[in-house]
């Protein structure tokens, strides 16, 4: 428990920092470290309770990834949002906002709340099922 | 230009705030005053330089809309997040993760980021359409 809003907002910015930036630069064990246990990830495709599963799909992701712009970053006593455009080198998906909110728990990520719009995605993995087939 | 970060927080969670409330009760003209100009919308079915008509389609959306839970409300000084679900009585889209950041201007929302799945909208427009035709 948190009694000075200003530690607390402090806290959840090194944390929610250190995951975005390990995440992207693709440091799994890094990233790992900032979740805690339990933790819950839902996204439009998918949804785990477990952090190994959540970045086992990392390196996978980042290889379509060619930038990221942070559009927000704004931090609470145990929670925080970041609205950031991916860009990726599919053009089918293009350029994807996204908006992320974290709830931490003990200084740690308890919860992460991906939410994109995943229209685009549903052709592309057709395609590379269709291609595996 | 606020030099206090507090009461600059206080100024951004009064405007959202007021917009939130309007929008989600219908009061269009209320809702309008919070907006200013320039203002832009986007989101993933559309995008808007004009206040007027980014509410003018608020109408028809709260027919469907039975109710707003919200998940996460952040400020910053001239900016917010909001996270949010939306409770549909549309089968195919149900419960919509929806967050909005909101870039502030002058005291007045200056621009609108929606970010929301739209993967279920567009069968439903589809067959809107098609009972139309």
């Amino acid at each position: 428990m948190t009694t000075n809003p200003q530690a607390g907002r402090a806290a959840a910015r090194a944390v929610v920092q250190a995951y975005h930036e390990a995440r992207f630069r693709g440091d799994v064990s890094a990233a790992a470290a900032t979740l805690g246990e339990p933790f819950r990830f839902s996204s439009p495709l998918m949804a785990s309770d477990s952090a190994h599963d959540h970045l086992a799909g990392l390196e996978a992701f980042l290889q379509i990834v060619t930038g990221v712009e942070m559009v927000s970053e704004l931090y609470g006593d145990t929670e925080a949002t970041l609205v950031y455009d991916v860009h990726t080198a599919v053009p089918a998906i293009g350029t994807q906002r996204t908006a992320e909110h974290f709830h931490l728990t003990g200084g740690r990520i308890g919860a992460i709340r991906l939410i994109f719009d995943a229209t685009p995605w549903h052709a592309v993995m057709q395609a590379a099922a269709a291609a595996q087939a």
